[in-house]
């Protein structure tokens, strides 16, 4: 009998753990913020989970707190206060460049929250070190630069191609340079749940404009998880309309150099990328900015690709 | 009958222009932002003008977008929209010290502003110019520091007690400088409209804290403008509630320290200070803060002061 109640256990362990590496696959991802600039309260910044859990990164931080009041008001979590959200769903940073409209937010809330690490590149580090976390911009919360040193946040470095662990979270993240008027450096997240993947893109202008080659790199290094069907979604801006010159862009794309850009994406990936959602982000507030971004995006759409724009707030489950 | 039209004009003409002046009395104030931290929707930032004019000044800008966006809704101006508010009736920024929560709109709007002034003491232009306007944390939009220099924000260095006069206001300001973690300088920025005043505080500990007579100074100052029922307003901030300890106050001020140094400024201005509307500023967030904020200075007014909380939006005027 011993014998035969081990065996039934074990088929149940063994069965359980088989559905907890199936579902434990895809991302959950809530917006804290979505725009390219001047509204305060809804600038870059991203939540991901893997989708079983409650335990996020935060993608940029433009904007935390009054997009985590909006996720506190909504239920969207267990937690019922941003403030809750932010200490104890919030496990790491990842900070795409030293730009303020991508990082503003977790400034102003390092008083409030907890101990935990903050991924950027050396360069944006740097500017965290130098600029911001400084005593006369702000008190260091941070773990390196002007004394004293506060400690909170832990600077953690990240290599371009070196995948890292963020502890607690189930995730990997790979890091790729990009460029945000050449040569300031900006980065793209490549999130990693098992075999299921999603790009976040900060700040980028398009390669013919930058004069730089680091997006035909991201591409290459992208093109064989879209041909998998492992790369479930980008995360991509648009700034401006196509009504914008090249020489006015600062760094940022328009619909029609999204589309050049996954277009060439779509001939690396044997014409695959109909299968990974693309969101665009980082639309540039004015009075008709976004109707013609989505229009022109629209209406240049020529591979047919699932295009949609984050809402601040609005869980996006990435599953499939 | 030419000598007499000419004596009838002249009449008019004085009639009008002594009528003009008796109305220019008195500040509109504007609230763009009032809390004191997190929430980046609503960070200090008062628009001030005289009471028959739509041209301010912005003292402070913690949050400019955001605010400005319910001031067009609430069409309290006749510009319809936040960003023509934010061109065409601010005609200078004041800016008390280089903490984030109250430069951070600034910046991040910056983009889409127009040439004008920024008014601060040295020390603050200099953190504006190393901290923020340097390429690294935002495109160089002032006019010195990193190279190239937009130049579309032209710094004017203030001296402490010196008046300047703000070009298209009609609008006087004298500068005082203010103890906000010593030796960390903020400054307290007193607004004259002919013979009205207006006082706004920056940041800032109370002397016995701080080991400072930034206050005294100040009060003492601001002592024969109370007598003479000149001071129509005092704004000042109130960070936290009674029961910060001293030592955790990071130079800001509770309800039982605004009344220790509220009963200075009265005891030097033989005990008139109810003449002058006290506006508390800058509560930081948290779940009872502001209530309990509210009740301890309720029980703490022991001098009958009117003292009142500006909100975001809501115009207040000072005309009495």
């Amino acid at each position: 009998m011993k014998g035969k109640h081990f065996i039934i256990y074990l088929f149940c362990a063994l069965a359980l753990s088989s559905t907890a590496q199936i579902t434990n696959k895809g991302f959950k991802i809530i917006p804290l913020g979505v725009k390219g600039g001047l509204d305060e309260s809804n600038l870059s910044s991203y939540m991901v989970a893997t989708s079983n859990s409650d335990n996020f990164i935060c993608l940029d931080a433009g904007t935390l707190n009054a997009g985590l009041q909006k996720v506190a008001n909504s239920r969207l979590l267990k937690e019922v206060s941003g403030e809750a959200i932010q200490k104890q769903n919030i496990k790491a940073y990842f900070i795409s460049h030293g730009h303020l409209d991508h990082l503003s937010g977790l400034i102003l809330n390092s008083p409030n929250d907890i101990a935990k690490p903050v991924y950027a590149l050396p360069s944006v580090i740097d500017v965290l070190k130098n600029n911001y976390f400084t005593w006369k911009s702000w008190a260091n919360f941070a773990s390196e630069g002007d004394k004293p040193i506060l400690g909170k946040y832990k600077y953690q470095s990240l290599t371009e191609g070196i995948e890292v662990e963020v502890p607690e979270t189930n995730l990997f993240v790979t890091t790729y340079s990009l460029s945000h008027v050449n040569p300031y450096e900006s980065s793209a997240f490549l999130l990693r749940n098992n075999k299921d993947f999603l790009l976040y893109l900060g700040d980028t202008g398009a390669d013919t404009v930058e004069k730089s080659d680091k997006l035909a790199k991201l591409w290459t290094a992208m093109a064989p998880l879209v041909k998998n069907n492992q790369l479930k979604g980008i995360f991509i801006e648009v700034s401006f309309d196509n009504s914008m010159p090249d020489k006015a862009l600062f760094g940022h794309l328009t619909p029609k150099l999204l589309m050049l850009e996954l277009n060439k994406l779509n001939n690396l990936a044997d014409s695959k990328l109909r299968g990974t959602k693309i969101f665009v982000t980082h639309i540039k507030p004015c009075s008709n900015c976004e109707e013609n971004i989505k229009s022109e995006i629209a209406t240049a759409n020529n591979l047919g690709l699932q295009i949609s724009y984050p809402e601040q707030g609005k869980a996006i489950q990435l599953n499939n």
